[in-house]
């Protein structure tokens, strides 16, 4: 199967509520990555959070099976640091092999989804 | 007429919830996707599915008309297997010819159209 | 000042509702093409309509100025026809000069936004 | 580190309206845009911004700190003019170094967001 998704993601629009109306975390606000990983090997990937009055926190690392999609929550990210809540934020992702990735929102049922997409930037 | 599209598309973000409020399947939540074949060959495409949990299932066939539009409902992708409710998945399609394809989603009167047209993956 | 734009474009996701509950026209669905015209030179470009069960409809005309942006509403578009209603399109638009498109859709308040900027397909 | 980024960035679908019914600052309407700079470097950009009926207005300056996001609301945009309410706009951004940019609107609350990120445009 051929080579699908790029190696290099980035965002720049995160941001996580304090408040959230959602009664159930399902529903909370929340910032999520899908990362399809449609490769026959394991993807490893990296990530940074970049803020606006402060350094950079990384590196987050995550794994992704081969063959298999994973949805990761910002809110989850916490080695090294958790995410700041109420802060804007932006992200780049690099990952070992091709994935394809989106960056989704729920601000408490509303899903602006699939804005990522369409920052794939690739290495070469 | 020159080519237009891509051969390889693919989406992360896909989730099709079990329950919905809309009283009429027009209104259900779904997921969808758009294919666009503006060439004057018909187009078959292959669907594959990725999951969180268990093996990828494809392929799934599909044609488009040459110079036609095709709206693809996922919750009618049944053959080999009907795509799991309540599930988040992924998605890989892959065309014969080049193709535009956007994948919408309707959450019960929602529109978070468009997502996948940020994720053209060219062949080269 | 460096091209910026591309010649060709296309969506698949495009619907305008037969019904809406907007009051005046400002509110009433509609879809929408932006496009922002960078260049010194007028831009002239040419939409093609396509549909599910019958043959594309075009070759709809339209200018923008330099230096100049312009908002089309789809339903504008009747000469050689009107596009029609509840149904399903796509669209494909290709310009003498780069321009930057979006997409954009109301469905009587809700507007998905800027669907179309993903889809930009390059000549070469 | 890569470079990661573009150094031109444009969107075509912007729109400030006039009337709002949020009751604070940070519910209003407005557009705004995240430049992330994920490099070693200061980023300064160029912002232009065109109208449909009379000429582009600019170059408003902005600078991005190294390893730095910054949200520029397009409101704020006041030297060499205000940006125009009620008017559709296009803009064009071009940076001196590889950023990251969103577009994203809130419409007293709807937050049509990530819509710029589908339209970088590589300057070779």
């Amino acid at each position: 199967m051929k080579k699908i998704g790029k190696l290099d993601w980035a965002f720049s629009g995160g941001n996580i509520p304090f408040d959230s109306t959602g009664e159930e975390p399902m529903f909370n606000s929340h910032d999520k990555i899908a990362v399809l990983n449609i490769s026959e090997e394991e993807a490893e990937i990296e990530i940074f959070i970049f803020y606006e009055n402060q350094a950079p926190v990384g590196t987050y690392e995550v794994e992704i099976q081969p063959k298999r999609l994973r949805k990761i929550r910002i809110n989850d990210l916490i080695d090294p640091e958790a995410v700041r809540l109420e802060r804007n934020y932006g992200c780049y992702i690099r990952s070992n092999v091709p994935v394809v990735i989106q960056f989704s929102r729920m601000n408490t049922g509303q899903n602006a989804a699939a804005i990522m997409g369409s920052m794939a930037f690739p290495t070469e």
